[in-house]
């Protein structure tokens, strides 16, 4: 019996995709926990699960895949204004596609240099069924520093960054939704594709907006409905102008009532939904124009508990026709 | 559109099973990240997917696999001498299943409290085939107090806690493995079902060895392999007597070359395999003592490379049937 006994498959698998050298102060992939240096600061802690068919489909570039399974983590560090530190990944396969692996390895690891978030650990197993991803991503942020959705107040302005609905629009055009009223779907999914498969996560704004914004979450379920968790968190209720969500081109150019449904209740849109006082308008503006994003006030926070949604001459609008995306619905 | 939207059936299945009040100084599940409070120490960090089918039979008590789910990632705290601090769950559910579910958060809220280590945040999902559970702890350790693999010395003792070959022998017989050796299989199911179901993380042991140990893994794919990390990683061999190592009485009714299998070879076992030098043997067997562990040195840490299994007269012993579990083998 020699000690080759380690150079099994699995073993070789994450050799060979997985293992770069550990960061300085750092122990990563190879003992039985990965160890993170105390930084003086609280860990923020996000994890997420990907379930092939349900959060993507089988036939996804995996480089995007790669890309996105760690990018939606990174987008609730985004939410507290914590700087990524390091991430762990879960990976159930159902073969060693190598090509695959490769692939899927480049997009993760590209987004994680961009953010310095090295992957220190991991494990890997055999699924039975369809590939299923876990990432758990770690994060630095002073303890009273935080983001948390439990601080907005009356009177906050309500902003979002980045155009929505884009992802939504896309997911209905892959999924072959007949009803999506657009004359050119393939030049539809072209201008919105990427917005699905390569969310940038909003790191540097959520850092920027330490001390600035009383309350943040990131929309992965729908703007209304993530915007619901704020109030509910914060005891507090909001006025919301549909037709103030910054939308595509795409997106704008469909129905109104389309047009609401994929920027008010469209998932899997990694931009931020925050909220803070009219006075720092200007210091808000400033924050997102330096870190690249794009921010727009879209209503305001009330004292009265419920979500009032209404258009540009301030009629309200009946319900939309989902409310936000339900893994279980 | 009311707040209310937040109370759909996917929210409701987290408040019912995985929401209790955050410990003094953390922030736990209802955020976009959990928040763990600086402790002045390194952060250790293990994630371990379950696959049903793979890891744990369709059937089995959602109890015992509450439970086992975090003990086997306490397993890797206890194997880095890290005391745990909290942990996060991603889950995949083809359906919610109540009764289930209560059952499988009772388990794994009762090992969690056991070892102070809350729940502070996670991710649940419908899947499309069985359950997949994702489990990532967090311990503290000091950055230099870590149990590593690539600490064994030339000359260590290699010391094993508790008998092992246990849970492979119950897995065989539950697999319906009918080459078995047992003249009673239901008494012999019954006395190793245990072991396979609800294996005791060897934590306090863990913490104990700090200081004592050289190096450190728990037991998750079979003795020969996991030892053959320490090794790899310490760059050294080593000399293991195959009948030194602590077995139970069901697995030493079996013939010589199956208990060598299950005790050697076997996995899923949750035990400790650690080195320390022979004048630490006294302390080595306080620490056990104190800690309710039973330990056993059963071989000694070699210069020349290459891991010797001999038998109790010191001859060679032939390779084992199975080198260890290797995912996908």
């Amino acid at each position: 019996m020699q000690a080759d006994i380690v150079a099994g498959g699995e073993f070789d698998l994450i050799r060979r995709h997985f293992t770069r050298p550990s960061p300085a102060g750092m122990l990563g992939v190879g003992d039985d926990c990965a160890l993170l240096p105390d930084t003086g600061c609280a860990t923020a802690v996000s994890t997420d699960l990907l379930i092939e068919g349900r959060h993507f489909f089988a036939d996804v570039d995996p480089r995007a895949l790669g890309h996105k399974a760690l990018a939606v983590n990174l987008s609730d560090l985004a939410a507290m204004g914590a700087r990524p530190t390091a991430f762990v990944l879960g990976l159930a396969l159902p073969r060693i596609d190598d090509a695959w692996l490769s692939a899927f390895a480049q997009g993760m690891f590209a987004l994680a240099d961009a953010h310095g978030c090295p992957l220190v650990g991991g494990d890997t197993t055999r699924s039975l069924a369809g590939v299923t991803i876990s990432v758990t991503v770690f994060g630095a942020v002073p303890a009273d520093g935080a983001l948390r959705r439990a601080g907005a107040r009356p009177g906050d302005d309500i902003w979002v960054s980045g155009p929505l609905g884009d992802a939504d629009l896309a997911l209905r055009l892959l999924s072959g939704d007949s009803a999506v009223p657009v004359d050119d779907r393939a030049a539809a999914l072209a201008a919105t594709r990427r917005a699905l498969e390569w969310p940038a996560p909003r790191v540097a704004l959520g850092l920027a907006l330490r001390g600035l914004a009383h309350a943040a979450i990131d929309i992965s379920d729908g703007l209304l409905q993530d915007l619901g968790h704020i109030l509910a968190a914060s005891g507090c209720g909001a006025r919301v102008c549909a037709d103030e969500v910054p939308v595509s081109a795409a997106v704008s150019a469909l129905p109104p009532a389309w047009r609401r449904q994929c920027a008010l209740a469209g998932g899997d849109v990694y931009e931020l939904c925050f909220t803070a006082p009219p006075e720092a308008r200007t210091r808000v503006a400033e924050a997102a124009s330096d870190t690249g994003a794009a921010v727009t006030r879209i209503g305001t926070i009330e004292a009265a508990s419920g979500l009032r949604v209404v258009d540009g001459a301030g009629a309200p609008l009946p319900g939309l026709p989902h409310a936000g995306f339900d893994h279980f619905a």
